[in-house]
């Protein structure tokens, strides 16, 4: 019996190297240790399919082996960042699955962003145009987002007739801009502009639509120079830490620091300093 | 023996409506789905008693089960929200209870907070002038607050002696406004003016004084002409999902999602936009 | 065998009082129930060391216990916070020391936090000039922030090697600013200013330079002259609930709460409400 809509893709196995992977579904490019995933199916503003919906979890996954990526960029093709699911691709079929059918599309895409937030590599979005239903939730479970004065961001889950509970946004949206203005946002699908989403905290930067690309690239850049191994236990700990009282998260860091001090990178950064020199950091 | 201030009220039981419920200690009418609840002692700014206490924490558990309430506006009479418990009818009455009668006020009060985030109406605040004390909470509470900019909150127990811990202020606000400008409000008891809310989230919108109440209907009613059911469903898992870990509140909103899927509202918005139509939701 | 870098010190046992206590590594007063505490190695921006972590670990241990502060300030010498670990004093050595040595250490600078968020006293940090490493880690754990616009707050610890998770940034910062802000910070390591940082609630005010220590005491003591046992019993209760549920945290507040009104300080307040006079708070 087969619930879930997306077949597993056939990402490397075996192998540390995302370099020359080829999706099929998304562009996928790694340039000095930056990746870039571009959601590519501009004519209809990026829409997430089953398939690219599936290939996207697997490709988060197998990011958590991959040696060659240090951080990643995601972005859309054609000034749209992503409309999210498509009405007739996904909405249209879902009507007709039986509950098994339902949970499993669910659990499908919760699963990708349980593979953003478990990868180790910081994940900047750059966010132009649209950006709306499960596009608003990936831009939401990136480390970090870029976007322009004109984006829009709607989760906009309730104009056709389900929660604002989608992907774990009741969870991470408040904690991004706060339990207020998500419940707005949550309750009435409206759209944030791109200068409410950085006076609110949603966008780290207000960038222009012919730079937020690049500068977002720029970010990644410099985050895959610095000390990896120590950006992903970074990154772990914001994940640990979320429902951990604050004694038990001190306990907590004080052992992730210990292994980070126990690291090449710390020792460098040290040795370059008392030589009056740019720490070169190898990521362990 | 009697410790608890405030009788339970008679509210119609075993009736799915609140259409023709008369409260006793505030106004209470019904319009289209939304409610509108008027605190109404406007010569002593709307202050609460031992009886209003409780007979809002009784309508708000019967709300749980009202089906012709969709969504619920909270307002005070004569251009101020609510000036929370009054000295003479609580305060001193408090000073001469036991602990056991003490710990029964603060359980009532509580009650009122945990009834008003259990019923599945979003709730949608209009506040004007004074928000104090316990008013400031009943703001607190509400899903989605509109606000003045002469509107001014004052979470002021300290002011009479006693802790900023009150009715769950010392959870609640620090997800709201973040945890530093929590501290400073619920430690100094000053009054937050109507900008400076709106700038920390605290407000969701700044309305002129005499638009606050119809404003904040208005998004009342276009909530209720949503998915009501889906609405309930958000609003619970924006609680349930308080102090999960993020992977285990993406499992939970999975199963919360798929159970939305399963409803006819879901159904109605494909198929209203497949015909190009406006969707009609019913809330099941 | 001895890993713990930094003695314990000799601190005032027995007694209540810190009147008179003379630290080693930093500048301590009383006035008027204000502690004022200076880290005073203004030359080199007053870093810390292992013996002044150890020293203001046991001192903000010892405050639990000191019945002359009501509240604590916390300022540098010199126009400047503090710099963070010395890197000579304390990088240096780490890179020599082994895992348990490590760990030792991280558990030390995680105990000062520990200790600042478990003492009673509200925290107040004067913040000017540069606060950087576990110097925004000590801003970040005091309970308010008054800043300078010229302020410089930096969580610097990936610029030598190592990750954001260090005395509970990866806990306490996300419920300051928000989860994306924290995040930049966090991996980037780059410094927020003065106006930023209060535009994102990091800093609760903006004072002038020559201003920034006084405004902070007085704030301070205002907060002195209130209900110091029920200032204690509300810092105990943004700790307590911080990963509570939200039903929980109300029954919590209803337990402490009922605490709070047992004392004379709220019988104070009542008298003097009913004789219109302001009232004298003791703090019990």
């Amino acid at each position: 019996m087969r619930y879930l809509p997306g077949e597993p893709h056939q990402l490397p196995r075996g192998r540390n190297s995302l370099g020359n992977y080829q999706p099929e579904h998304f562009l996928f490019t790694v340039e000095q240790g930056v990746a870039t995933l571009t959601l590519n199916r501009p004519e209809r503003k990026n829409p997430l399919t089953f398939d690219s919906y599936a290939e996207l979890r697997d490709l988060f996954r197998a990011l958590a082996y991959a040696d060659d990526v240090k951080t990643l960029v995601i972005t859309g093709a054609g000034e749209n960042f992503c409309s999210g699911g498509d009405v007739h691709d996904i909405i249209g079929p879902l009507t007709k699955l039986d509950m098994p059918g339902l949970l499993a599309f669910t659990r499908m895409t919760g699963d990708l962003v349980k593979s953003m937030r478990a990868c180790p590599q910081p994940i900047v979005s750059a966010i132009d145009g649209i950006c709306a239903g499960a596009g608003a939730i990936v831009a939401m479970a990136s480390d970090i987002r870029y976007g322009t004065a004109r984006s829009k961001t709607a989760f906009l889950f309730t104009r056709v007739g389900l929660a604002g509970c989608d992907m774990g946004a009741c969870a991470l949206l408040p904690r991004l801009i706060g339990q207020g203005r998500a419940s707005e946002l949550l309750f009435s699908g409206r759209s944030l502009g791109g200068e409410e989403a950085e006076r609110w905290g949603f966008l780290n930067r207000l960038c222009a639509p012919e730079a937020v690309l690049a500068d977002a690239q720029a970010f990644a850049l410099q985050l895959a120079q610095g000390p990896t191994f120590a950006h992903g236990i970074t990154k772990k700990m914001l994940q640990q830490e979320w429902n951990m009282g604050v004694d038990e998260a001190i306990e907590a860091e004080a052992q992730a620091q210990a292994i980070c001090m126990a690291t090449n990178d710390f020792h460098r950064a040290y040795n370059a300093f008392v030589a009056k020199e740019k720490p070169a950091f190898e990521g362990n």
